[in-house]
């Protein structure tokens, strides 16, 4: 087996425990685009327990109030799709009206240039981790 | 306000809640496309209380569970995205390695023609609303 999230972090690493972690992506324009990740090589929601489920959401939703604290997108996008990599993966995805896909969703076709916002990923991952260690 | 999925059920009902609904969408080529909608106006996961939010996603993983034993996909997909239509909806897209967007994600270009796989959606219906009932 040759799974991306079984041998790296995903990204750069911002928190973590016993079950899962949250990984910043370098995306360019989409400050605060992040990823949940489970550890262990899973593929569905519904191939997880219902407390770890319980529990793999409760940091994701944690991360989306931070990302909304800190950010104040437009829109928070959600998605588990791992078509590509069927390693149990949400991304966290802050939207603005002046991204390059805004109204549509990431993965379609950019319909304008990147947006300009400027804010250093550490400082973000910075903000969440602190977010997060509450949990 | 002017929201679509305020005025309609945005789908083919299928099964209904005091809080939520799930609805079958008629999209060529994928069977079992269906959406989870809360009634309510609310537009983001954090927006719900704690309890709303797992009750929600307890509907969003029924409906993951009942469309994997009833259509054995080769992936389910998972969004929350509303940057069109900001009325909270999860979207749970049973997906096959033959569909028009294999492996990308179903907003993305097409790289294929739609697959052939033909199943009514009356009995899809029957079948899922069956499995929800039992929530």
């Amino acid at each position: 087996m040759n799974c991306e999230l079984c041998a790296c972090d995903g990204g750069a690493p911002i928190w973590r425990d016993e079950q899962c972690r949250v990984v910043r992506v370098d995306e360019a324009g989409y400050p605060g685009f992040c990823r949940a990740i489970w550890h262990a090589h899973v593929a569905e929601m519904t191939d997880l327990a219902a407390a770890e489920r319980h529990h793999f959401m409760r940091v994701v939703f944690a991360l989306e109030a931070a990302l909304r604290d800190l950010l104040r997108p437009d829109k928070v996008n959600l998605a588990s799709l791992g078509n590509v990599t069927p390693h149990l993966h949400w991304h966290v995805i802050p939207r603005f009206r002046d991204d390059a896909h805004f109204p549509n969703p990431v993965w379609s076709a950019a319909i304008r240039p990147p947006g300009s916002r400027v804010r250093t990923g550490v400082a973000i991952e910075k903000a969440l981790a602190k977010r997060l260690s509450r949990l």
